[in-house]
C-alpha cells in the first residue's frame, strides 16, 4: 500500500512536490537541528487521491493519519484527547508552490470541554486555554462547516460591549468560557448536531476541509494568476502546537532574512506578545517591529537571528520565517523562499551572488519573470492602492498603472494631452482614428473589445496602460459620462486605471514611475549568456524598434504593416483603394501609399542597423479602415467622385458576420494582387536604398510573412507575386539583395499541412493569438462573456490568450515543427503571438525547438529571463 | 526516359489514368478491330509534367511527339506538310473523366496555303478543302492564339450577307478561299505574326494549347462541380482527321446506345450529312434523327449498328460515340460511357443486371450518387430551361427548382400560400420567426447569409428549394420590390429559383414534379447489402423523422434541439428565459418550456420505433432568439415587466464579434447549467413516457449530444449535470432506462484532445461544418467573398464545405478517430455535418471507418448508395 503519510523526521527536505513547500521545508529543519514542534505530513498524493475519488478520504487514509497520531504521541510525550496530558496540533495546507492565506488552516485541534478545562487548572492561565478554545471552535465551525466568521465576530463585539471593552486582549478567562459556549451553540443551530468532542474527528474532518480548500475560489483564482496546475493538490501538516498566548513571556511573529520590498540585506518583520499568528496578520493590534524583540528578549533575538542565518545559508535564498515563542522557549514554525517585490528580485539574486552564496546561473534561476513588468511600467503608490476600492474591472489588456481626467473623444484626449493635462481616454472602442488622442493618454478605458482589439494592441505596443472590454459600464458619449459601479463620472472627473489587474479606480491614486536599476542589467546580461532561443520584438515604427532595442531585442518579429496604414497621412489613400470599383482605380490609390510606406520601412531599417526584420503584409479586413462618421463618409465620396450612398455601399457590402475568419490575411492578396505588389516594392526598393550606404554585415534582409495562410497553393499564389516584382526591381536597380519570404502559421490547416508549405515557405511564424482562437473555437473578442464562467468551474485553469494552451494549440504548434522541418530541414521557426512574452510559454518555445520568441518591446526583458530560465532548466 | 506518347495500338485501353478516357477507348477500338481513324496519344504525365515545368513543353516531348508523327505518317501512308499526299490530323483533349466540352480540340490540322491547294485539286471538291482551311485557320487562332472566335464568326456574317445566303452550307470554295485569306490576316493583326505554315509547328502549340485548357475557367468549374482533381491533367489525342463533310456521301453523328434521359433499350442519336463534327454540336443545322440513316445509308447504319452493339457488350455500358462517315466509309472517332439522367441511370443499371450484361454489384458501382438528387426534387421543364437566361446567381443552398410569386413577408408567404398561390420568399435574411412563411413557400431566396444560415439550413431540412446570400439584390423592403439584373421585381411578379444552381430566372419556368421509380428501389435494397456504413437522417421533427424514414434512415445522427425553439408556441418563453436577470428567473421561463419540448421528443420517439436518436443541445448564441422588431421587443418588455430599454440592453449586451467563435454550444450549459437540466428531464421524462408501451427491443435509447466540446473537463462538466438529472428521474420513475451522453467534434482542439474526451463520452458525432470553419480559418457565411476568386486561381478545387478536405479536416478527423478509440475502444462515431451527404466524404467516412454518417433526409439515399460504392470499391 502506498504511503501517505510521514512524521517530519521521516519526510524527504527535498521533495516538494509530494511533502508540499511547508511539509519538505518542516522536514528540512528538523534534520538540520532547529527548533520545531514536530508533526506529521499527509502528501500532495493524498490529496490528488481525495480528488481521484470524487472527493472522499477513503479508510486506508484514515487508518494511517490515526496511526501517525499514535506515533506524534509517543515523539512528544502526549497523548491526544488525553484530559491530563493533551496533545493539540495545528491543520495547516501547504502545495507545491507558495499560495500564502489562498487555503485553510485550524489551529488548537485536540480541545474540548474536558481538556480545556484540564489545561486551564494546569496551566494556571485558564484565560489563555479558553482563548484557544473559543478559537479553534470559530476556525472548525468556518472552515470545515462553512459558518463564515462573521457570527462568531459579532458574538465577541456583543461579548465586549457588554464588558465595555474595545480589544479582545482585555476579555478575561470568564468571558471566553462564556464565548465558548456560545460558539458552540451557534454551531449545533448552523450544522444541526453537536460541536464534535472527539479529537479524531475533529482532525480527520479538518484534513478533508484543507483538500476541499485546495479548490476554493481564491486559490482557483490564484492558482490562474500563478499559472499552477490544479492537479498538484496540496498536502496537510499535522504539528504540535505551541503557543504564543500563554502570557508576555509568549510571542508570535514573522520575518524576511532580507526585506522583501528592497531587498535590502537587513532582518525585517514583525512580532506580538501574547498572541496566536493569526493575530499577526489580522490586524487589530499592531504588531512591533522585529528589531524590538533584542531588548524584550534579547536572548531569544540572538537564537532568532542565529536560526535566520542557518536557514538562509541552507536555503541560499531569502527566507519568509514564522515562529512562536512559547514561555521563552523558541520554536520555528515554517521557512520558505520570500516573496519580493522586482527590485528587490533583483537586489537578492546579485547580492546572493557577490556572496558567493550563488553562481550567475542561480541567479538567473530564480527569479520570477513576471515580476519585471513591475521596472518597466508606472505602479501605484502601494500604500494608496491598500486602501483603495475598484468601481469596476475590465481586461487588463496592457500592464501599468494611470491616474488622470476623463475624456470621451480622441480629439479631447489630444488636446488636452497637449495642454500638460494627464488625461485617461474613455471609448466604446478605439478606431484607428483615434491614435492621436491614444498616444497623448496615459490610459485607456473601453467598454468593448478584447486582449486583441485595436485598443488593446496598439496600447501594449507603446507601453500605455489600458483596460478594455469593460462590459459593465454604461457609456453615454453623447453627454460625455459614463456610470459605473453606481457612480457618473463626467468628463474631467479623475480615474484611475490599473492595467495589470483590469481594476478601475473612481479616485486619484497617485502613481510612481518605473525605474529600472538593481542589477537589472546584470540580470539580463547573464541570461544572455545562457539563454538559446533568442528574443525579439514586435514592432511596427522605428520609434517601437528603438525602444525595443534598449530592452535588448536582436530583431523584429513581427512588423505589422497595417499599423503604418492607419495614420492620418495615408488613411485617405487606403479607404480610395477600398472604395475602387477597378484594379486601375486602385492601383491609382495604391501608388499614392507606396512611398510613404517605403518610407516608413527605410526608417524602420534605419533603426535596426542589420537586425533581422520580420514585415507581415496586409492582415485585417478592410472594413477596419472604412470611415464609420458621417463627415468622414462624404469627404471620401467627394475625393472619388462617388455619392455617399455608394460609399455607404461598399461599406456595408464589407460588412461581415465573423471578421476574425473573414477576408483578410493573404486572402486580401489573392483577391487583390496589387497590394501586394504595392507592399512589395515598398520592402524592396526601401531595402536597396538603405543598403547602398551599408556595410556587407550590416545589409538589411527583409523577411516578407504572408499572415494567415491555410493552403501551400495559396502561399504559393502570393509567394509568386512577391518574388516577381522584388526580382524584377532587384533586377534593374543592378543590385544584389537577400530577402525572404516565409508566413504565419496561425490556422489549424496551416499546421496540420506544414510540411507541404514549408517546401514553398522559408520560415514560419507561430501567430498564437490566431491560432489558439480557431483551436479552441472561440474568438477573444467575445470569450469574456464565459470564461469567468470556466475559471470558476474550474474547467480551464489559465487563460488559454495568455499562457499557451499545450496539450490542444502546442500539439498543433509541435506538429508544424516536425512536418515544417520535414519540408525544409533550415526552416526558421519563430512565434509572433501575445504568448511570445509569457514565461511559461517561452519554456515551451524553447523544448519545442524554435529559433526566436517575438514579443511586445516592454515583455523583452521578460522573454529573455525566461529563455534562459528554460535553457538551464533543460 | 519515361515514354511519353503511344500510339493506338501500341496503347493500354484499360489505363484511363495513364491515356485519358478519350486515348485509353481509342487504343481499345482498335485492338477490337472496330474502324478507328489511326493516330497517337500525349500521355496525362506528360501534361502534369508540362505544369511542373511552370508550364513549360520541354524538348524531350517535343521530339517524342514529332517521332510519332513520323511512325503514323508510315502507318497512314500520307506524309505531314506534304503537298501532294499531305496527313492531316485532329487534336483533342481527353481526362480520366469525361469533360464534354471544357477543354480545346483543334480539327483539320496540317494544312497551309500550298496543302490546301493540292487536296483542293485532288479531291476535286475545293469547297470542301477551303471549307476545312478556314475552319482550321479559326480553331487554331482561338484555341492556340486565344483570339476568340468572335470575328471569325463576323466575317462569316458579312460574306453571307455580300453572297445574299443564309447559311455556311450556301457559301462557296471561292469564298471559303476569300475568308481563309481574311482569317489569316485577322490572325496577324491579332497575333502579330504570320499563320504558321509549318504543320510541325501548328502540331506542337495545339498540344500545349490542350495542355492550358486543362486550367482554362470553365475546366475548373466542371471539375469542382464533379469533384476531379486538378493533378489528374489531361491526355491529348492526335488522330487522322476524316472528313464528314466531303459531300453527300460523307456526314457526322453522334449517338447513345440507349436513351440518356429515359434509358429505353433504342438506339439514339443524331447525323448531319455533309459536315464536321462541331457542326452537329453549333445548332446552326437541325441534325437528322439517327432512324434516318438506316433509310439514306442503309449499309453504314447496319456497319453502324453492329459496331455499337459490340461496343456496348465490350464495355457493358451505355456508350455515347461519335462517328464520321468519308465518302460512304465508316470511321469510329470515339466510344465513352454515356452521361445520363439519374432515371436513366437507374433503368440502364437494372436492365443490364436483367440482361445478365453485370451483377448488382457492378450495377451499385456505376451510378454516380450525385444524380440521385433529382429524383426527389421538383426540376425545370429541360426544354424551357434550355433558352432561359438567368438574372442573376446565389448560393444553391438546398435543391429543387421552384417558380411562384415574389412575396416580402413571412406573414404574406403564409397567407397567400394558404390561397392555394405558389410564393418565392424573398427577405434580406430569414428569422425564426419566419418558420411559417418558409413553410409555405415553393422557394426562398435571401441577399445575405450563406450555406449554414438560417434560411439554407431550414430549407434544406424541409427540402424546399432555397437560393442565398445573392449579394447583388437590391432589396427595398419598404416599398416590396428588388433589383437585379438590372430589372425590378414586384411583389406578385413570378420568378424562379434554380437550388441546384444558384441561378434566378426573372421568369415562369415551368417544373416538372420529381418521380421516384425506375429501379430506385431496387438498386437502394442492393446498396444496402454491400454497405457497411449506416446512414442516419437529420431531422428535427416528427415530420422529418417521418421523411427520412421513406428515405431508408436507420435513426437519427443530429436532431437539432434549438430548431424546436424557434416554434411560435415556445419562442415567449425562450426571449423570458434569456432576458432573466436570476437563475430562479431563468428556470420559471424553462419550466414553461419543458413540457413542451418534451411533447416534442414524445412525437419524435413514437416516429422513430426503436431507432436511436441523437439530440443535441441548444447550441446557437442567445441572440438569434431574441426579437429584432420594435413591436416584439415591446411585448417582451411588458410579459416581464421590465423596460423597453432594459431588453434592449440585454439584447445589446449579446452582441458577439464572431458570433460562430462566442457563446454557445455547451458554453451555455456551461453557463446556464438549468439549460441542460431542463433539456435533460425533456428528454429523459418522455423516453420514460413512450417506452412504458414498447416491447424491449424497440425502446428509445436517448443519444444526448453535447456541441462544441473542446476540453475534456468542460464535457465532464455538462456530462455530470445531464447524468445527475437524468439519473434522479429515472430512479424516482422507479423504471430502468439507457441512455448515453456524447459531443460533437467540431472544434480541432477536441479532435486534438479526443483520447481525453473519449474516457467521457460515449459517442463522437464529427461536425464537420464547424471544424472545417476553425480548420481553414473562414466562416462560411463570409467565404462568399473570396472563395469565387481561389477557384479561379486554382487554389481550391473544391468546396470544402460540400466536399470534406481531407488533407487539413480529414487530418483532424482521422486523429480524432484513431486517439478517440485510443480512449474508448467501443466508441460509437458517426458525422452530421452536411459532408454525410456528400459522396466522396462518404467513400472518406467508410475508410476512416465511422460507424454511420448522418444526412437531411433528402440525401439519404445519396449517402446509401454512396456507402456501397465505399464498400465495393475498397
Amino acid at each position: 500500500m502506498k504511503k501517505f503519510v510521514y512524521l517530519f523526521s521521516e519526510a524527504d527536505g527535498s521533495d516538494k512536490n509530494k511533502f508540499g513547500g511547508k511539509g519538505a521545508n518542516l522536514a528540512e529543519m528538523t534534520r538540520i537541528g532547529l527548533p520545531v514542534p514536530q508533526g506529521f505530513t499527509v502528501t500532495t498524493e493524498a490529496c490528488t487521491q481525495y480528488y481521484e475519488d470524487n472527493r472522499v478520504m477513503n479508510d486506508d487514509l484514515r487508518a494511517e493519519i490515526l496511526e501517525n497520531i499514535v506515533k506524534l504521541e509517543g515523539v512528544i510525550g502526549k497523548k491526544f484527547g488525553d484530559s491530563q496530558n493533551p496533545l493539540l496540533v495545528s491543520i495547516r495546507s501547504g502545495a507545491r508552490a507558495s499560495m500564502p492565506g489562498m487555503m485553510d488552516t485550524v489551529l488548537n485541534l485536540g480541545l474540548n470541554d474536558e481538556v480545556v478545562k484540564v489545561i486551564a487548572e494546569k496551566s494556571g492561565n485558564p484565560r489563555w486555554a479558553y482563548d484557544c478554545y473559543r478559537r479553534f471552535i470559530q476556525m472548525y465551525s468556518d472552515v470545515v462547516k462553512d459558518t463564515g466568521k462573521k457570527v462568531f465576530e459579532e458574538l465577541i463585539d456583543e461579548m465586549k460591549e457588554k464588558k465595555g471593552v474595545q480589544n479582545d486582549i482585555d476579555l478575561e478567562a470568564d468571558d471566553f468560557k462564556v464565548l465558548s459556549e456560545q460558539f458552540k451553540a451557534e454551531y449545533k443551530s448552523k450544522v444541526g448536531a453537536d460541536f464534535p468532542s472527539d479529537p479524531r474527528e475533529q482532525l480527520l474532518d479538518s484534513v478533508e476541509a484543507v483538500f476541499r480548500s485546495w479548490n476554493n475560489d481564491r486559490a482557483i483564482y490564484y492558482r490562474r494568476m500563478n499559472d499552477i496546475p490544479a492537479s498538484w493538490g496540496t498536502a496537510v501538516n499535522v504539528q504540535l502546537m505551541v503557543f504564543g498566548n500563554m502570557g508576555d513571556t509568549s510571542g508570535t511573529g514573522v520575518a524576511f532574512s532580507r526585506n522583501p520590498a528592497t531587498g535590502e540585506k537587513k532582518l525585517y518583520g514583525e512580532y506580538l506578545i501574547n498572541a496566536q499568528g493569526e493575530d499577526v496578520v489580522a490586524g487589530i493590534r499592531t504588531p512591533e517591529n522585529i528589531d524590538r524583540l533584542k531588548e524584550v528578549m534579547p536572548e531569544i533575538y540572538d537564537e532568532f537571528v542565529k536560526n535566520v542565518n542557518i536557514l538562509e545559508n541552507h536555503y541560499r535564498d531569502m527566507q519568509d520565517m514564522e515562529f512562536t515563542i512559547e514561555d521563552k522557549k523558541l520554536y520555528m514554525l515554517q521557512t520558505r523562499n520570500g516573496k519580493r517585490t522586482a527590485a528587490a528580485a533583483l537586489k537578492i539574486a546579485c547580492d546572493l551572488v557577490d556572496e558567493k552564496m550563488i553562481d550567475e546561473k542561480q541567479a538567473v534561476a530564480m527569479i520570477d519573470p513576471r515580476l519585471l513588468d513591475q521596472l518597466l511600467h508606472p505602479q501605484f503608490d502601494p500604500n494608496a492602492l491598500a486602501t483603495a476600492k475598484p468601481v469596476g474591472r475590465g481586461l487588463a489588456a496592457s500592464p501599468g498603472a494611470a491616474c488622470g481626467q476623463v475624456v470621451f473623444t480622441a480629439d479631447d484626449a489630444a488636446a488636452w494631452g497637449k495642454e500638460g493635462k494627464d488625461v485617461i481616454l474613455v471609448r466604446l472602442e478605439t478606431t484607428p482614428e483615434d491614435i492621436e488622442g491614444m498616444h497623448r493618454s496615459k490610459g485607456i478605458l473601453t467598454v468593448r473589445g478584447g486582449m486583441t482589439s485595436h485598443a488593446a494592441v496598439v496600447a501594449r505596443q507603446m507601453g500605455t496602460c489600458c483596460v478594455c472590454g469593460c462590459g459593465d459600464i454604461k457609456f453615454n458619449e453623447q453627454d460625455k459620462l459614463f456610470e459605473l459601479g453606481g457612480n457618473v463620472y463626467k468628463e474631467g472627473d479623475f480615474i484611475s486605471l490599473n492595467g495589470s489587474t483590469g481594476n478601475i479606480y473612481g479616485e486619484k491614486l497617485p502613481t510612481v514611475e518605473a525605474t529600472i536599476g538593481g542589477g537589472f542589467k546584470r540580470i539580463m546580461d547573464w541570461s544572455d549568456n545562457y539563454r538559446v532561443l533568442k528574443v525579439r520584438a514586435n514592432a511596427d515604427s522605428a520609434a517601437d524598434a528603438k525602444k525595443a532595442a534598449e530592452f535588448g531585442a536582436q530583431g523584429i518579429g513581427l512588423c505589422r504593416t497595417e499599423h503604418m496604414f492607419f495614420e492620418t497621412d495615408r488613411i485617405a489613400a487606403i479607404r480610395e483603394m477600398i472604395c475602387s470599383d477597378t484594379v486601375e482605380q486602385r492601383e491609382k490609390a495604391l501608388a499614392k501609399i507606396e512611398p510613404i510606406q517605403q518610407k516608413d520601412f527605410e526608417e524602420l531599417y534605419e533603426a535596426l542597423e542589420g537586425w533581422p526584420v520580420t514585415i507581415r503584409y496586409l492582415d485585417p479586413p478592410l472594413h477596419e479602415f472604412v470611415p464609420t462618421d458621417e463627415k468622414d463618409i462624404e469627404k471620401l465620396a467627394n475625393s472619388m467622385g462617388k455619392t455617399v450612398k455608394d460609399v455607404k455601399d461598399i461599406i456595408s457590402s464589407l460588412h461581415e458576420f465573423n471578421p476574425m475568419m473573414g477576408h483578410r490575411g493573404c486572402r486580401l492578396a489573392v483577391t487583390y494582387p496589387e497590394i501586394a505588389v504595392m507592399q512589395t516594392r515598398a520592402v524592396i526598393k526601401a531595402a536597396i536604398n538603405i543598403n547602398k550606404n551599408r556595410a556587407a554585415d550590416k545589409q538589411v534582409v527583409p523577411e516578407i510573412m504572408i499572415p494567415l495562410t491555410s493552403e501551400v497553393k495559396e502561399f504559393q499564389f502570393v509567394k509568386n507575386i512577391v518574388v516577381e516584382t522584388a526580382e524584377k526591381l532587384i533586377k534593374d536597380a543592378g543590385v544584389e539583395l537577400k530577402y525572404m519570404v516565409g508566413t504565419m502559421i496561425e490556422i489549424p490547416r496551416a499546421a496540420l499541412t506544414a510540411d507541404e508549405i514549408a517546401k514553398e515557405a522559408e520560415f514560419f511564424s507561430f501567430g498564437t493569438n490566431d491560432l489558439t482562437q480557431m483551436t479552441f473555437g472561440f474568438s477573444r473578442d467575445d470569450a469574456g462573456k464565459f470564461l469567468d464562467a470556466y475559471y470558476e468551474k474550474n474547467v480551464y485553469e489559465s487563460d488559454p490568450f495568455a499562457r499557451l494552451d499545450e496539450k490542444g494549440v502546442g500539439k498543433l504548434v509541435k506538429t508544424a515543427v516536425t512536418l515544417g522541418r520535414e519540408g525544409r530541414p533550415d526552416l526558421k521557426l519563430g512565434i509572433c503571438g501575445e504568448h511570445g512574452g509569457d514565461p511559461s510559454s517561452v519554456t515551451f518555445c524553447h523544448n519545442v525547438g524554435l529559433d526566436y520568441v517575438s514579443c511586445s518591446p516592454f515583455r523583452v526583458p521578460i522573454a529573455r529571463l525566461a529563455a534562459a530560465q528554460a535553457a538551464i532548466n533543460n
